[in-house]
């Protein structure tokens, strides 16, 4: 018997709602010598609210001692100016990120059985972006000069180092190869952003020689997003720094029907530190507490991070239980309004079948 | 009778072919007393690759000296590696938006009759990005340390300034209050980019009290790049950031049936520099010198200069020709596959009627 120790942090508004029926399956899903052992953390806009506190150094210390992280969302009411901008997220979501070193953020995108594609013919679509994590125009760097005044300047600075470039798509690299189409499209923005474009061309170059059964491909992220709505079956593996990939990733969500079911994993390839998976999707306060939100997004979270931890049997039989609880849904033609915890039941009795 | 000096740079690929139909749109479209007059400027891949040169001291001041600027499109063919990264993009395109100040990149959105839209239901779309085009990540502000080593760092400094910033906001704050709906959405990414973000909502709700009739919206860009594919009815004037702007800009013109329609304006509002006005699209050298290439985006940008130049009536007539050769197409229930001087003829022959 062996442990899975799991920090769980549902966060905000809908985020605990859809955490638990992802616990829920995932108690199902694991191998019966896996013993999954929650700790629930108590994270997010509430409990800064009420304490002041974000992300305490004892409370990180801890979540790193654990063997993965379960995520639901954080974030408060749009607008409550209790909540500087930016508080919870580069306090917390993002703090974990670079704290833990998930520099593969892994955000993969289909469309599945009966969900309706806001695009007229979307055409075959599976494809997943591995977006990086620590680096780009997310790391905080920059700064305030003459704040509040008519001379304000304010900087944000995008940092791109070799050593972070090359390991994302080294990874990216490795996930095409095993993949049956086998291509890799680099998006960036090589013709205005020339210094950090030159890191991602060079080192996508040199790492296409380790891969020659890779295609690869280039496109500027304007481009990415036409071809997007245009043409997304074109896509296999995306490759992309860490502000593109946050923009390319929600529209992928959209174009395949919906950020309710986008699924993602923050990662440490390396697994010096645990690794994090979450939703794509925010906290969603509008609809928290009802007992409405689709908890499915978070349900797909756990087969990323099964799969991650290496029991990809289990992470195989979440995602299958997924797609068989969608197509019935839409061979039975009803438009069911299902509740959170009746979609996580339907998915947990699959799963232990 | 006055003098329309127009600086023309058709550029590479289809660019001098639409620009020529531009041109013929223009010369009928131009009030009795303007006398339109032309002087083309020969730059692009093309030139760079004859001569290294790309846009000389010289050629700018000449260019500087007219009344408003046409161009087509710059860029060679993909991959060719005489042209280094950037090249023209910087030295050319970005270099006549920031040298001629051109603050408000102006691209109107809407769905053409007849258009066939990638979105099953897209709705009433008609909307228009100001898209702040002088400061952001554009600037070229960054470096490289230690290139080509596996210790390379590279960054991408995003300038802001509340001059830069501002100015933009309040250009779009009045275009919003000329139009029915009245309606502005900042679009940025205020909980990551927390110093520029910071600059960017309050320089909205400072000059937001000076227009107490329009409503005020924000999203992320994440988000907005959901709503621009499932609801982009919703949206009137969007304010952004330079590089927000860019990516925003072609989704729009992907979900409104075509990069082929997109029009845009590269504005100097206070008139210290001619304004340059092109299509949103490319040089597309896999289409060029076949005559097949569609002018109508390219014509649309001279119903924006004549607009700005004052001549309200005479954009009124271009846009209404190209609405009413859309509609007859349509009407017409033919895939006729025109030639790009047919539809310069079509366009043209309806506006001097
Ligand atoms: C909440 C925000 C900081 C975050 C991001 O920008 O990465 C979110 O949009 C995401 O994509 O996970
Ligand atoms: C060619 C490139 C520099 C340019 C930009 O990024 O602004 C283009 O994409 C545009 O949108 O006009």
């Amino acid at each position: 018997m062996t442990s899975l120790k799991l920090a769980v942090i549902g966060g905000d508004g809908i985020g605990p709602e859809v955490t638990e029926e992802a616990l829920k399956v995932l108690e199902v899903a694991a191998p019966a010598e896996l013993k999954v052992e929650p700790t629930r953390y108590d994270l997010g806009a509430e409990r800064y609210l009420a304490t002041g506190e974000v992300l305490p150094d004892a409370v990180l210390a801890e979540i790193r001692e654990h063997d993965a992280i379960l995520l639901g969302a954080v974030g408060g009411k749009p607008g409550d100016a209790r909540l500087p901008a930016g508080i919870l997220e580069r306090g917390l979501l993002l703090k974990l990120r670079f704290e833990l070193d998930h520099y593969v953020n892994l955000r993969p995108s289909r469309i599945f059985p009966g969900v309706v594609s806001p695009l007229a013919a979307p055409g075959d679509v599976d494809f997943v972006v591995v977006r990086e994590g620590t680096e780009g125009p997310y790391t905080g760097n920059g700064g305030t000069l003459r704040a509040g005044t008519p001379h304000e300047v304010a900087t944000e600075v995008s940092l791109n180092t070799a050593h972070g470039v090359e390991r994302v798509v080294r990874d990216a690299f490795a996930r095409a190869s095993r993949r049956p189409r086998r291509k890799l499209t680099l998006v960036h923005k090589t013709n205005v952003l020339v210094h950090a474009g030159a890191v991602w061309s060079r080192l996508v170059n040199a790492v296409a020689a380790e891969f020659p059964d890779v295609t690869v491909d280039y496109l500027h992220v304007d481009a990415a997003t036409i071809f997007l709505t245009t043409d997304p079956s074109r896509f296999d593996v995306i490759v992309t720094d860490n502000l593109f990939g946050d923009i390319l990733t929600d529209l992928a969500a959209a174009i395949t029907g919906g950020i309710g079911l986008a699924a993602s994993g923050n990662i440490n390839p390396d697994r010096t530190a645990p690794s994090m998976f979450e939703p794509v999707h925010g906290s969603a306060p509008d609809i928290a507490g009802q007992g409405i939100a689709d908890p499915t997004a978070a349900i797909l979270s756990v087969s990323l991070m099964l799969d991650h931890l290496g029991h990809s049997q289990a992470a195989a039989a979440v995602e299958a239980a997924v797609l068989a609880d969608r197509a019935e849904l839409a061979a039975s033609g009803r438009d069911v309004r299902r509740s959170t915890s009746e979609i996580g039941d339907a998915i947990a009795a699959r799963v232990a079948h």
